[in-house]
């Protein structure tokens, strides 16, 4: 029998192999938890968790069809302190070729590790996101906006598959006394988000550093704001040790367009890449801005890496990649 | 061997023991199709269907699970022409009662239905809800006004629950090609609207019949629209007979407040029974007005029967019932 004071928390992350949460794994393996990733591999990787070796498990599953916690050599954990679920396709192209894995993984997926929470009477935490506020027409957005999202556009497969997952983990909270966190997350880049993902940074950065043209879609004046994954995950940490029940926005509140951030990416690369200007994809939101009051107040959070920095160290990371 | 030339249409109503879905087979079965019912009987009852006999088939399944076609008496139908999926809790006592099962039946149940559709290269109809637009800032609402729901609301459980079925209903359409029709139905009213089944309508010609103190929530003054059944479901015949892959609202145009709809009570039960306020619930939508051009345009559509003609109806069904 494990000595219950001694006991480290064991912790589930769901998409715990994608760019997200494989720095969150990192951080929470740093901090002491046992940790088990269940990723069905799809848009996240194993290499991103290559470097922890055997301390961490890990399960090779579809969340939507169940998290396999069964198939772990030493067989299914026998406590667990937390599921964070992070499992999800999250860049637009990702989803959009994959619409009916993206709603799964946010309706049936969400209730399979809401279940395993359940269960176990474990913490969970939702990775929900600022697209739940599609095309804003509040700027900027705290967590009280109801927002403007296209329920039968093409982007529907994933923001209303996160609405969904924000209103099925509200109702086992309500209904199953699940103690619940939501992590509204506003667009995040860094080491690990792949060049291939189809954001905007990391478009941006790997045509500029392989001398390409920049892609900007439409004129380049809506704007985004940009977190490092670093803050994101210090965000994510607070809010899972924070008692707060209610959705956080984890995003940077200043706000780029996306013709600065493409003189921010030249700056960084020293590059003159030209732009080319591509037509909007339907439904693109044209602003979106964190109000970060709430994380600001109620867990003590703001994020700290500027756009340059951040910029320079995701360059970095894509060089080692190359 | 069935003749193809003249085999009637095979329709599934997923929910057809239910309310508006009872009326639906009525009228499918008048003009020849082949009708199979599939409820799970938590909200609707057989009762609703006892007069049909063995002119329909029925299956008692709850359809978050799969639509159990199996297990009808001479197999799953060989050919099925339509999927008309109205299964769902529908009024906020009946939801709010069961969170999870509401949000399975809008996810999975609609999953398991349009499954069932592209197996069979069957036409898809979704019973949507006004409810999608939440608590509306646009008077009246156009099919294109993308609403203003509160995804983690107490009444969210039924809302995303809706709005995710309509997006999963158009990935099934962009994606896997399924011919989807989406009805977005406002109030409605009618014979076999369950006494206690929790909507302002039935509340107030109950009590009112039975000598009761009228519940008003709030002081009355958030106007509704209320629609006849017999039109609704001529909406949805219509509908389900068109090639409008967009959704359309059906509702009556026509708006009261909760008050003129006491005095329109009071004048056909004949009583002068007393209100009683009570408190407005959580996220209570103040107004709710459909704006029927596009049904209008493109079915042909618009209500005909009134509100005191539809409430004397709907009183001697309710007063046969006693």
């Amino acid at each position: 029998m494990a000595d219950p004071t001694t006991r480290q928390p064991c912790v589930i992350v769901t998409g715990g192999a994608g760019f997200v949460g494989s720095h969150l794994v990192d951080r929470l393996v740093e901090r002491g938890d046992s940790v088990v990733v269940v990723d069905n591999v799809v848009t996240g990787s194993w290499d991103n968790l290559a470097h922890l070796g055997d301390r961490i498990g890990r399960v090779e599953a579809d969340v939507s069809t169940g998290l396999g916690l069964d198939g772990l050599p030493a067989g299914p954990p026998a406590h667990i302190d937390a599921v964070l679920h992070l499992a999800s396709p999250a860049s637009p192209p990702a989803y959009l070729q994959r619409p009916l894995e993206t709603l799964a993984v946010g309706s049936e997926g969400t209730r399979q590790a809401l279940e395993v929470a359940r269960v176990h009477h474990a913490r969970f935490l939702l990775a929900s996101t600022s697209e739940i506020y599609g095309d804003p027409e509040v700027h900027p957005q705290p967590e009280s906006y109801l927002g403007n999202v296209n329920s039968i556009g093409p982007r529907s497969c994933y923001d209303e598959a996160k609405r969904f997952a924000e209103a099925l983990t509200m109702a086992y909270a309500r209904a199953e006394g699940v103690s619940v966190r939501i992590a509204r997350l506003f667009n995040t880049y860094g080491p690990r988000l792949r060049a291939e993902d189809g954001r905007v940074v990391s478009n941006l950065l790997t045509q500029a550093m392989e001398g390409r043209p920049m892609s900007v879609y439409g004129d380049g004046t809506q704007t985004r704001s940009f977190g490092y994954v670093d803050d994101t995950v210090d965000g994510l940490i607070r809010l899972l040790d924070s008692d707060v029940e209610m959705p956080v926005n984890l995003g940077t509140p200043t706000e780029f367009s996306v013709l600065e951030l493409v003189e921010a990416v030249r700056r960084v690369t020293g590059t003159s890449a030209e732009v080319v200007h591509l037509e909007l994809p339907a439904d693109d939101p044209t602003q979106r801005q964190p109000d970060i009051t709430r994380a600001r107040e109620l867990l003590g959070w703001e994020p700290k890496v500027g756009l340059m920095d951040g910029l320079a160290r995701y360059a970095d990371w894509l060089a080692g990649q190359a």
